[in-house]
């Protein structure tokens, strides 16, 4: 018998969905026109490039460069390659002892690859950061599983999340054998925040004799999308200082803002603007090079930024570094360059700037079609993606579809979206995937594919629900 | 308070020792001439690239041109870039679904890499490999780590490890919760494995009322150096079954055998050879990208075979994959290089097999220049390294210097490295961060400096060595 723990840990966004379009996609390799479309059109994970957006270019220049330093001086390469990604790439070889991008670095990672994250962190937020408080990491998952293992020594201990959550927090929870707290989000406000519905929940955690260690919070929301106002943000980093909580704070979407109203504000900045500092709060914020207008998925990097713990805690947190040695050379240097691209003069600031800001404006562009059209449907409201690159609509399923999903042994989300696939070839992740209030039904579509399939999903989703209604309407 | 378990994970390689000698470095870069050394030579580590040794240019060639595909058909490149390392990226590039090499891969790593695993393994072994049984991962720690996750469900769950081991076992049985089961290796006999010491501590475990769930082997091993004897690795095979114990077989060192009496042989080939199929053995081979000639620790690229398990397992397995999403697609790639590298009649075949050869002999001269140079030493008896990237000396301490460690607070083994450290600024690990017997002293010390610097490591060593023994001998 094997660890039973395993079992309840789900990962929805490459669950049961995903591997039956997996299934239809090699039928349709194998006999074209086996199915009513033509393609597969993946809309279950933030995975960009996996659907034609191309990567920045500057950032590819220098990861090849970089790779196979040995072409840096050639002649050739300046035909090849921007004049900044070469100097970058000496730049960032002269940070690295030996030059050596093939040697384990620290465990925290090369040393001053942090010194420039750490100074990315102090001009987006205007306070101090610390290259010693950053741990380069495989990506935000791995470093969200480490603090999981470090906050959760029984079941007895809980961790709060907001539901809907992206199902990383479940999972990791379940793993390491916690508790997970569960505080809702108030979709009816735009997927709200509320800090009484927190203290309501970590009251019940209490009275069942949890002890509640850390609070997450995704800013930009994810599948939500909301993007939480600086108010807002006080009322959380006063409440975790009150409660003594750990604040873990996903910010992997922070270059993921749509909207002209609002603005991503780090924990960080928010705590420090309040007067706090390590005294007050312990404060975990993660980054990744896999979201924002960059996308690199496959690339594997990130980081956290830990501040306001003591030392014998971060020794810990130095020892779970060490067990798996360093995180890989090419996600740490793009971390890097993400957090310091190119800037005015450099040679490829005006083509860097114009493959970003046509990343982003079209995301938004996206956003607000699928959210119009999802919204004109029959049952069907969806808030706005502010940011992050989800939609999240809610869907009021007729008496009779909900019957038929008994019948079929499935969720009534689930076997909404089953359907969908089966009709359109499109993969959305059933809202039960995340959590939702018991007797609402959901689902996350992302905002991903490229924009001139957008017209053609937008039709084949509103024709695919009409008739669904059609056929289980009273 | 913290999960207290972390607090006894050990990790020596990167322990106290190093954390002074990077202490020292700093003083030398401060104040030249602080010390009695120019420089800190990092023994401590397997990291062969920190210490000069160079990347294989056609894996480099092929990983640049991956990261930035845009070079590939421009004319320039063909001056950069040997005609095979095209054409291969081209291949790689056409493996993944659209190209995307920024794209989250599926959970078990990119199906056409796979492929090329499974058709290396079967190359190398003669006994088929399915691409279904292969998990790319970031290394083999990772790897090693989930697996943990799934076999230890309580500290009644054990797992059988030789004594000495390398820490990253003692560490992930820590940090998951279990027991480790220590079998020793048997120093007189080269570090041999018998089947007599693994039967006698399984049934003190089983006395003791914990259920061992797995058997781990190093092989070649680490930190001892040996090359296991088919005829030995049969008999493991066969205990494993007979006890129903998962086989968990560390092969990353298969490369890196230095005698030409030795051969490496997986124990998936012995178990096949021995007519054993997937009925009869559970079996986890772990290979890394960061061993070998190659040595790309800072790649972080791996995976594991996995063979012989229920279907029920192997979904908990790719679960637990899936929980990280999938591992950096740059390692993924390497992992696929380093099983199919360049072959006859490719333009690189030559200069590779020159690499590869290069390092491999001046590895093996460098073994022996350090054993027989620590053989001559006055109380030390060194096995030799017949595989892997270490010698492993046992060191008879004078009572004196044991008592001069007592009055240190500090272990003798740990008390010698650190005055070594100290006097010569070679960094190596104390035996006691591996295991030893009780009562014997040991340390583990890398083969990996350039060749150039083994004289005057042997002669700092030596000169270090018998100013010790005149200090504290009788």
């Amino acid at each position: 018998m094997w660890k039973l723990v395993v079992k309840t840990c789900e990962y929805a966004v490459r669950g049961e969905i995903v591997i039956l379009a997996q299934k239809l996609q090699e039928e349709l390799q194998a006999k074209p026109g086996s199915h009513p479309f033509d393609e597969i059109i993946y809309c279950n994970i933030g995975n960009p490039q996996s659907l034609g957006q191309q990567p920045i270019t500057f950032f590819r220049e220098v990861l090849a460069l970089c790779d196979h330093p040995a072409i840096l001086d050639r002649s050739e390469s300046q035909a090849l390659f921007s004049a900044d990604s070469i100097e970058r790439a000496w730049k960032i070889l002269d940070q690295i002892p030996g030059g050596a991008t093939g040697a384990y670095s620290h465990s925290q990672g090369i040393k001053g690859l942090r010194d420039t994250i750490a100074a990315g962190i102090e001009a987006r937020d205007g306070f101090p950061a610390d290259p010693n408080d950053i741990f380069l990491t495989d990506g935000a998952s791995p470093a969200v599983h480490s603090m999981m293992t470090l906050l959760i020594r029984s079941e007895k201990d809980g961790i709060l999340c907001p539901i809907p959550q992206y199902p990383l927090y479940s999972a990791s929870i379940a793993l390491h054998g916690g508790t997970l707290v569960p505080y809702y989000l108030d979709e009816a406000t735009g997927w709200g925040l509320e800090i009484a519905e927190l203290r309501k929940q970590l009251e019940d955690a209490k009275a069942k004799g949890v002890t509640v260690r850390a609070l997450v919070v995704i800013n930009p929301g994810n599948p939500t999308g909301q993007v939480l106002a600086e108010e807002n943000q006080r009322d959380i980093v006063n409440f975790c200082k009150q409660e003594g909580l750990v604040l873990l704070a996903d910010e992997v979407y922070q270059e993921n803002v749509y909207v002209p109203e609002k603005k991503f504000n780090s924990f960080k900045k928010v705590s420090r603007s309040m007067g706090y500092g390590e005294e007050d709060i312990s404060l975990v914020s993660f980054q990744s090079v896999s979201k924002g207008y960059h996308g690199e998925c496959g690339k594997r990097g990130g980081y956290m930024e830990v501040t306001g713990f003591t030392s014998d805690i971060r020794e810990q947190i130095y020892k779970m570094a060490s067990v798996n040695l360093c995180s890989n050379i090419s996600g740490q240097i793009l971390a890097s360059l993400v957090m310091s691209p190119p800037k005015v003069g450099d040679e490829s600031y005006e083509s860097y700037c114009a493959e970003r800001d046509g990343i982003l404006s079209s995301l938004a562009r996206r956003a607000k079609t699928l959210e119009d059209a999802l919204n004109s449907l029959e049952g069907i409201t969806c808030n706005k993606a502010e940011g992050a690159m989800y939609l999240f609509p809610r869907v009021r399923l007729p008496e009779k579809a909900i019957k038929a999903a008994e019948a079929a042994k499935c969720a009534p989300d689930a076997f909404y979206c089953r359907r969908l696939l089966n009709a359109t070839g499109i993969v959305v992740v059933p809202g039960s995937g995340f959590g939702q209030v018991p007797g609402t039904w959901h689902f996350r579509c992302t905002i991903l594919p490229q924009e001139d399939k957008i017209p053609a999903i937008v039709s084949h989703l509103t024709d695919f629900h009409k008739s669904f209604m059609d056929e289980y309407r009273g």
